[in-house]
């Protein structure tokens, strides 16, 4: 099946708003194995909108509009499609009834305009709508099938994936493929290296393997394509399997998962507690421990000294930046706070060379069990993407000494 | 003019990238004042995009075509282009010095598939890119205009402002509108409140006025449309004087200025010293202090406690949370570093009610001059939303405590 997707919306023509309701359209078709060859945006303009829609007509067999099926005058998508395919609209009752929920349920009165939201050709299929007063829309003629669907981004989704999908899946029938993807999650290999190891599994054609970096992370996103689930998630788990023996050293998750969130997994299933300073990062390391998915009890501090602070002489130390500053650190926060585990980040920023390109020298230092580590970074960019990199590398280095912990005793 | 967009790539179709580009191209074609009445998104098919390309130029006066050039097989602009409008590609020298600039600087042969990156139609305008291998091009033919635009977002903007523009406000002339905006930023004042108080100026239809809402922040855009920059700069002033007149106690910045920004400004320019401490949002209040633009030297420190942290003995405070706990921090903290002024924030999330939803209760404490002070607030919503707006809430103390500085003595 071929689709065609119009989007509708003069606040999408002038760019007051961002289109992510496209990308996720794009996701799901693809997902139901639907291929989309053309997508259209136009504003709210009954000849444009209904032009785009016969044209829609003659290029796919699924024509999916987006938008316009609000109360005002502006909402044309339903005049649009009755004008393109020269068919009535008429006050449709259980429209009627979704778009009077929401006042009912507020004990205020429906204004007449709202009516407007419950005009259906006749036949056409009304989709619910739990949350907002415009219902969506399947209307089929000539073997073509149109889908009118709301464009504020909840209702688009909810109905999306509740409305729509089982009636596409039911037409689909047989034609349907699965398709699953599995992201597994690299950190401390670079992409060139990645690309080495895994050579040939990338070239394969189902599953797919695309590698995609970001700082010092890899994500692999494997994606197959089948009868069933089962099929395709086994499809997933083998290639999984494959690039597991070959880099599993590197791999610190998968799907959603950040470093943040198996770092903390790690330290709260070993009960393990952490604290951490910063100078540089001004906060990103501990804003990152702070909203993973299950917070748990393993944080206990986190200190920040200001990027020009020259050293506070109350708390006994000195930030300047270097590696023995950096071992000073993580000793302090050890004993002022008594973690299992004390991690300090430093950090100084110059300007090099005739180019003037900025490079990073970060200092990361361990205490742990009164034995202090330390390593040196050189990380190059803008200020705040060093930041940000450095930050990805304490977390790096919390996950390895997480994974290893018990095996050096 | 009018214009039509062609965005070009399989990764838009299939929802691999979000299409940001699609929005600052439209706010851009609104600030020249060109209306753009339909936005094509194809995948790379020679044959559907160039019959996109003939259509569009039925249809419009500008045809914008983005992606689609780089040195691989399914980069298709330019043949696209070449294919529709019937004309000949040969190697431009311009746009070949362009492509071979960055293998030149990296000492590396240029591969031959990049030569393609070099064909123009002959009597094009080859348009420089200083970050990529791929040139734009402005090609007319009928009367019509083609831009052809590299996707990457980097090097699409700064084409689009640096080579794009100027040859379109020449065509353009004296049909050339000027449109300028200025963003009025109002923290403590509810979106309700503020469209009470401005009311009538919200009707006006040049300039406009639209107000947004983020937490406790109301944005206020005004844009006015002129003959030139002076008379479009004179009618935003003259709007945004009557706004200040109704509700300046609660402005604390101008367009891009963040609440961070204008407190660190204020901070630095009354060399007074800050100090945080954090207990429940995890350094989203500290982060935020430390990416504001001009970050100088007025923030010393920041503490931040973790979420469940039943207290730190060796620091001598417990932070649970309540106002004297908030106090309490909030003096630890100006001891610990001396700064001029300390803030604490400190919070309880809990379930309320049959609904069971999130109530947080936020305690904010200060520490000037010995003198400690503190409020209570309380806040509804998702867990992550309740930490971001109890740290901007501190961010909003900080501003009012800058402003005020000086008056109480």
């Amino acid at each position: 099946m071929q689709a065609e997707v119009i989007f509708t919306g003069t606040e999408l023509m002038i760019g007051q708003i961002l289109n992510t309701n496209s990308q996720y359209l794009q996701q799901t078709l693809a997902l139901w194995g639907i291929d989309l060859f053309y997508q259209v945006t136009v504003g709210d303009n009954l000849e444009r909108l209904a032009q785009a829609i016969t044209q829609a007509s003659e290029r796919a067999g699924l024509i999916i509009i987006s938008g316009g099926l609000g109360p005002t005058e502006d909402d044309l998508s339903r005049d649009a499609l009755a004008k393109s395919l020269g068919v009535p609209l008429v006050i449709n009752e259980k429209a009627l009834k979704i778009t009077r929920r929401l006042f009912d349920e507020r004990n205020v009165p429906m204004p007449d305009n709202n009516l407007r939201q419950a005009l259906v050709p006749p036949g056409g299929i009304v989709l619910d709508n739990p949350i907002g007063t415009a219902p969506g829309m399947i209307f089929e003629q000539n073997e073509k099938i149109y889908v009118l669907i709301p464009g504020p981004p909840n209702e688009f989704k909810m109905m999306l994936n509740n409305e729509i999908e089982p009636f596409i899946f039911e037409k689909l029938g047989s034609e349907r493929k699965i398709i699953k993807s599995r992201v597994i999650k690299l950190s401390g290999l670079g992409e060139s290296t990645a690309d080495q190891q895994l050579g040939d599994l990338l070239q394969s054609a189902n599953p797919t393997l695309a590698p995609t970096a970001r700082f010092s992370e890899v994500h692999l996103r494997i994606t197959s394509k089948a009868e069933s689930v089962e099929k395709a998630l086994q499809m997933n788990a083998e290639l999984e399997e494959k690039i597991r023996q070959r880099v599993g050293d590197y791999i610190f998750g998968t799907d959603d998962e950040t470093l943040a969130d198996v770092v903390g997994r790690q330290f709260e299933s070993r009960r393990l507690t952490l604290a951490t300073v910063e100078y540089l990062t001004g906060g990103v390391l501990a804003n990152q421990l702070n909203v993973i998915k299950n917070p748990g009890n393993f944080y206990k501090a986190g200190f920040i000294i200001g990027s020009n602070n020259p050293g506070i002489e109350n708390l006994s130390f000195s930030p300047l930046p270097g590696k023995e500053q950096a071992e000073q650190l993580a000793d302090w926060c050890k004993k002022a706070v008594n973690p299992d585990l004390s991690i300090a980040v430093t950090g100084k920023i110059k300007e090099t060379g005739k180019e003037k390109k900025l490079r990073g020298t970060i200092y990361i230092a361990t205490n742990h069990n009164g034995k202090t580590r330390s390593g040196e970074f050189v990380l190059w960019g803008l200020p705040q993407d060093i930041k940000e990199r450095a930050a990805q590398l304490t977390l790096s280095t919390l996950w390895r000494i997480g994974r290893d912990f018990g095996q050096e005793g």
